[in-house]
């Protein structure tokens, strides 16, 4: 048994036991090795072979991989990133390969196939008996950030004819090959979904109810086989449950998706949104340090170059007023501050509104109440700004009134803006189908940016008399 | 049964049928009202209630709610924000209130608990039996993040001793008032955890079978009782559990954390890292559109005053330069471009390590490695936006090639910083154990912003030959 300890240390003890199996294997003591990597359970043995391959490299990844016992590798090959189990499968036999895949979970299966060569899949699909393949292959076609893409074919499938002990006994039968066995699935004649009914509730009725008078027939929910992920994901994380039918249009049911699924999903999605937010293109699962450089530029370089635009057009902006600049050099100096803080408060703004629609906490349809509460929080901000910058100007750079009031407006105005393009650009994105987390900083800053010059600068003119 | 139709479709109907309640309680149909309600699921109606509250106040609301059956009302209650659940308490009777607390699930009650005033959990607890009001006052002493302020105690704890067909008798007993039946947890004498053993292989294993045998007794998961619900979230997304047992320092079990509340857990992680990261400072759960226009504006301001003042040093900067800018004033017109560019390689180079670290791909002993792979992504992209900008300065704007050279040098210069700093800042916030969060775009684009214009003054300095 582990002992108990804090979070910390095991995560230590566990780098140690690591790096030991590490030496074990670059001594080529496989024997010790396999023995300390079966000390470990599943989850954590496929974290060892990802540093036995990053720090040893394929061949002796495969050499202790072939050493654990045949269940215990399939089981460790699905808790894999797909780059390491891409690199596995290339290094074993396609006999290998066609065992393990035949042995995964249907769902892990699928996600491997999805990631093959074709060449490959084929050669593992003309083993593979013809009802399944046919199975295989309508899974593969569901798009792939589809509830279809999500879903396992085993489930526990009831006919709506059954007693509760009918109903246990099938599960004992075949529960040790289903994803879950917590909730069963009622099916009518032609495949059609009628209820479901949760293994607590068979268990605790008189085991000659008829499993009708228990099911849930009414307000089950489920989702539609071309659900996106990304709502899917909000129906777990709103009614709480353990895993939910998938029908297709006509109601037959066609798979389930179980909450560990979910989870993953949920968190994808949060790392796509905050990725998208700083600018960072990555359609990717790969972690960081195994992207490489060039990979890593080419996801961030869009952004940049259309900022650079942008930020030209901003500095031909300034280029414009460069009468107003050259007379009055000190507006230089609040420059930096007026653009700042621009874009700070937009993508304050931004962000916010971004994750309320991404939780479901807004809809487009909130567009006039975010609105109306945004001018009123900028309006507070901008003032107290406004104020401290007035009465800085004055009294610690020295600077006349008329300066500190160039400079006072100008930021009232400018978090005015900037706080109702934050707010807006995202709703006005998500309503005609963009993804809301592309209006983020980069594109906030940069539209903010132009606006800011253009205004600080007519102000100026206008409160210093400059003709323009 | 709901017809099969798309999430959006199902959505407009939902909003539908909220609108026509909303309307019959408006105009007094109250028996109306509360059919319609009946219509749909706890969780659904729930929402109903919240737009209630929010359209038509707090009394209709109350009015409604006690329509309800008892039990759904329990449940209803259980689903709604903690503002909504309070405001009810607030309208309803003593006794009410001590019916909904008592009749909630433990995990829910410990969390409306938490919230309410001190005098009123007085109350409350005088009525309950002394047992229970100790086992309370203790989940209500566990820090508000830690894996004890999640946990449940209604969970089935099995003796060492039993058969499975034991163990089924208890769980059909008492499975109906556990949060979970699907993982089962048995204790040895002293109520030390001895091992977990699932439904499913208590279901299909013969039913004389000791307990001690099927169940897993050596690399289960658990996690201690002050475990941080962020490392409590991790552990769930690495191996994907329906729940976790939560331990005491002597290893007693002493709870159990289940999946549902550990998936708001993720999102509201996220949400944090989310905001934190746009320099908002909001430690509440409220939702967008709940939270008054003062408190958005307190959650904002401290980070844009700081950024002021720090947007001021750039000003500063700026005048100590004034000789370089007001001899060659066309300098102007490229600084938006370099700050902004140092900014956003910054911030974008900062997502990616914070979000590394938080979904535990990244460690701080990584810092090497991080450094090492942004600094060949800067030159990367250092260089395709100098050549960029160089080739336009010269072809479009017509200027000098010691201009144009002035600009190249100093953009290759601050993405390199911006970068460093983007990815450096996080692990060194993470080393010293602030949230690495907070080390985002406010924070470097202030830096980026100071350390940008110096360098570009300076070097334009050197190659334009100005004496400072």
């Amino acid at each position: 048994m582990i002992e108990s300890m804090e979070m910390e240390e095991k995560l230590q003890q566990f780098n140690e036991d690591t790096e030991r199996i590490i030496e074990l294997l670059d001594n080529r003591s496989y024997f010790k090795a396999k023995e300390e990597i079966l000390k470990h359970n599943e989850v954590d043995i496929a974290e060892i072979l990802e540093e036995v391959l990053e720090q040893l490299g394929i061949e002796k990844t495969i050499i202790i991989f072939r050493m654990l016992p045949k269940d215990t590798s399939v089981e460790v090959f699905s808790y894999l990133p797909t780059d390491d189990q891409l690199a596995i499968i290339d290094g074993i036999t396609d006999k290998e390969t066609a065992y393990i895949i035949k042995e995964l979970d249907f769902d892990d299966m699928i996600d491997v196939l999805e990631e093959l060569p074709a060449n490959i899949v084929d050669k593992i699909l003309e083993k593979t008996p013809k009802e399944e393949r046919k199975l295989i292959n309508t899974y593969l076609n569901y798009p792939e950030t589809s509830a279809g893409s999500l879903m396992t074919p085993d489930y526990i499938g009831l006919k709506s004819g059954m007693t509760c002990r009918e109903a246990l006994n099938l599960i004992k039968e075949i529960g040790n090959d289903t994803e879950t066995v917590y909730t069963c699935y009622v099916k009518g004649k032609t495949r059609t979904l009628e209820g479901i009914v949760s293994l607590r509730s068979l268990i605790v009725s008189d085991e000659n109810t008829p499993i009708t008078e228990i099911m849930n027939d009414s307000d089950y929910v489920y989702v539609n086989v071309y659900d996106d992920q990304e709502e899917v994901a909000e129906t777990f994380l709103k009614y709480g449950f353990l895993a939910i039918p998938v029908v297709d249009n006509e109601h037959k049911l066609v798979g389930i998706i179980t909450v560990d699924d979910i989870m993953d999903v949920i968190e994808e999605e949060a790392t796509e949104d905050i990725e998208r937010m700083a600018g960072v293109m990555d359609d990717s699962d790969t972690e960081y340090l195994d992207m490489g450089v060039f990979r890593h530029a080419r996801n961030r370089l869009p952004w940049l170059l259309f900022m650079t635009v942008t930020l030209m057009l901003t500095g031909f902006i300034l280029t414009a007023f460069e009468e107003v600049l050259s007379q009055v050099i000190i507006l230089v100096s609040y420059l930096p501050l007026l653009m700042g803080t621009g874009g700070n408060v937009g993508t304050q703004a931004a962000s916010l509104i971004i994750r309320g629609m991404s939780v479901g906490d807004l809809e487009t349809r909130d567009a006039l109440k975010v609105l109306w509460k945004e001018f009123r929080v900028s309006v507070v901000i901008g003032l107290v700004l406004s104020i401290f910058n007035f009465t800085k100007i004055i009294l610690i750079d020295g600077q006349s009134v008329m300066i500190a009031l160039t400079v006072a407006v100008s930021m009232l105005c400018i978090v005015s803006f900037g706080k109702l393009l934050g707010s807006m650009l995202p709703i006005g994105a998500k309503r005609i189908g963009i993804d809301p987390a592309l209006m983020a900083t980069p594109m906030i800053q940069s539209i903010s940016d132009m606006v800011s010059s253009t205004l600080y600068m007519l102000i100026a003119a206008v409160f210093l008399g400059i003709t323009l």
